[in-house]
């Protein structure tokens, strides 16, 4: 099994980074030809998922029903503001379990991995950990 | 580890499959008898999820208050009508990770694996991933 | 690989757990030092996430938005008056891997492994499946 960590830096408070090509590459670097992996999120306040990446209307259309749904501005006990963010990652969730083949990362047709922040801009780490043969 | 693909026809625009048999025959066929078990959904349109499956309103259920939530018809951005399924795939999820225990899946009493289609009526694909001993 | 099963006991209808400590500690009595852990709750009323348990009102907050999008009593089909809890789970998901590193359950600084308990009290299972070396 191999850890891997990456860093991005996201520039908005909401903003979803297609991160698709970064695990990729990771994945065709190893020298696991057969395998999962995990791709983990070790924040609280982003996450990540798989979705169309074609066109990027889908990420506005993600952002902004899940703000429309879960409101910065709601009405929350915890004091730091950013409670949305917590809820939404939450939902999401903090990793996903994708699928290594002939070396390469598995997807289908029309999807993309997806980091998901919702309390930025900042550096965040996404790591993964692979697992095969 | 194996890669198994099987294929389903949904029937409506938004409907949920129980594809239980269909992943537990494919384990109890594999030679893994201590393992785990990736179903994953190589689409952007529908998902995959683990709830009771004895009772069907639990189904309509899902499908009403998701609708409700995230309406067909929203202020959506993305032109091809099928933003909602998007979104709801991307809340629920593209995959679920299984145990595989004596040879057969493992899951709750009450526990059966949805095949969620929020854009049909279409073909689809499920794709398994089973690793273990 | 091993699987593990621990209990739990929940108290309200609706409510948080950290179950961190439980997790970490079957995989610390483990000789898995290098691989995944998957969480899996075998029950369609309650589920698993992972999010920030240094402020108990992240918990508050989870539940409370959580009631106003998908109410106790709303106009729901299944009989059982638990149809909340139902699409609760479906959508934060039974299940979450995790990654172990030298040994110990790898997680961010802030994160920390929550039962979502939707349709209690009641006496819960929770699995654990490792795989590593």
């Amino acid at each position: 099994m191999m850890k891997i960590e990456f860093q991005l830096t996201t520039h908005k408070q909401s903003e979803i980074i297609d991160i698709t090509e970064s695990v990729a590459k990771e994945i065709s670097k190893s020298t696991i030809k057969d395998g999962m992996c995990v791709v983990f999120i070790p924040h609280t306040t982003c996450c990540v998922c798989v979705n169309e990446n074609a066109d990027k209307s889908v990420k506005d259309d993600i952002l902004n029903t899940l703000n429309a749904l879960i409101p910065r501005d709601g009405n929350y006990t915890h004091a730091e503001g950013n409670s949305d963010a917590h809820l939404k990652s939450s939902l999401i969730g903090s990793s996903r379990i994708l699928i290594i083949e002939d070396g390469e990362l598995f997807l289908g047709t029309w999807q993309g991995i997806y980091f998901c922040e919702f309390d930025g801009p900042r550096k965040r780490k996404v790591v993964l950990k692979l697992t095969g043969s």
